[in-house]
């Protein structure tokens, strides 16, 4: 397979689509990008993700994927030689699609729902996701990123942590992260955050607070 | 790395677990069973998987894996050679691993909510289930099974369709597989059912609805 008619389907803000973002140019694969609007969806996202009509898209010479988890996979198949997401090692790869998956199912979601909730439903998410947390603080150790000197598949997934959760945090007006608990967690978004590939790509801030408010205000109006 | 070592902590039921079973046997890996009691875990299980706390839990030259789907990666991987479980090209992995994940995300999570609610609840619930099951309906086409002549690495995740939809409906008193609107999945449940090493390890199904009634009773009761 080539790397020609790589196109990637994304929006501004989306860090799922940012995970794909930083992988191709890890691996130093060319694309186009395709800015869609999610409030207004083109035709075209429609027809190549019917089912979850959602970003990212990645088209690759014809062939259409979608889920950011399974580009990923994708991405780092042989077809595109470089830079390697995932490790040689088969269990190392099992332990990284574990925490991927970890990440994903149970970080995220428990973030997610503290965010959107208020009062005792919000402490409770809140529990949920600090003790999700704890298991990625322990799994993290002292190293730079998830696998050791040089970034990789773990640390694009949790880069929504690393992208959003100081955001979430500001908007909700909660605590997630602190310093006495996750230290190497915070250590890590730091080291994470000034990667050239993932530095390059991140939304304006305050743009992403004003999005994110709105959102919060609609979910909140509409419980 | 060998054979040797190799070892499946499940529980006599465990539909997640049934998948690692025929996916070794597949593969002409030998491996010991270590049959677990959920109700009364033994230390062995929270030592090797302590946070799902779940089985199936491979091990394998002294490495642990969780997952099932993760797990099943790892079989696939080159150290056990013989039957493939997963394709050789990229794209068609990479559309595998898509329509495992709708599987396990959505499939049987929206399923497993049609059959845990009552009244408006199970309706609405039902509704996203049947929604979801007209994608793999449409996905099947008439091939024997997902991806063709041969079993592979999506059938053996949607064995839970197969193994367990006609007890939850039994013991729900609800209908999901309507044969007007899933004539190719229900043939498909067929073939998939005949396959030795899947229909060797089934639990006998009068257990199982003995099972499901005790847990539908405990979960309604508690809500």
């Amino acid at each position: 397979m080539s790397e020609s008619g790589v196109k990637l389907f994304q929006t501004w803000s989306s860090p799922l689509a940012l995970r794909v973002v930083s992988a191709l140019k890890l691996k130093g694969v060319k694309y186009e990008t395709i800015l869609e609007d999610l409030a207004n969806k083109i035709p075209s996202l429609l027809q190549y993700n019917p089912i979850h009509k959602k970003v990212p898209v990645l088209v690759h010479g014809g062939n259409t994927m979608v889920e950011s988890l399974v580009i990923l996979e994708y991405i780092d198949e042989p077809w595109a030689v470089g830079y390697r997401l995932l490790p040689e090692d088969p269990y190392e790869r099992s332990v990284t699609r574990f925490w991927a998956k970890f990440g994903d199912d149970r970080v995220f979601v428990s973030v997610w729902r503290a965010f959107f909730k208020e009062g005792k439903e919000q402490e409770e998410a809140l529990l949920l996701a600090l003790n999700n947390l704890r298991f990625v603080e322990e799994h993290i150790k002292r190293k730079r990123f998830f696998r050791g000197d040089e970034i990789g598949f773990i640390d694009l997934i949790f880069g929504c942590v690393a992208n959003l959760l100081s955001i979430l945090e500001e908007v909700a007006k909660v605590k997630i992260l602190d310093p006495q608990t996750f230290p190497l967690l915070l250590a890590w978004i730091e080291v994470f955050s000034e990667v050239p590939v993932v530095k390059e790509n991140w939304p304006p801030r305050e743009k992403m607070i004003v999005k994110f408010k709105a959102i919060r205000e609609y979910y909140l109006a509409s419980n």
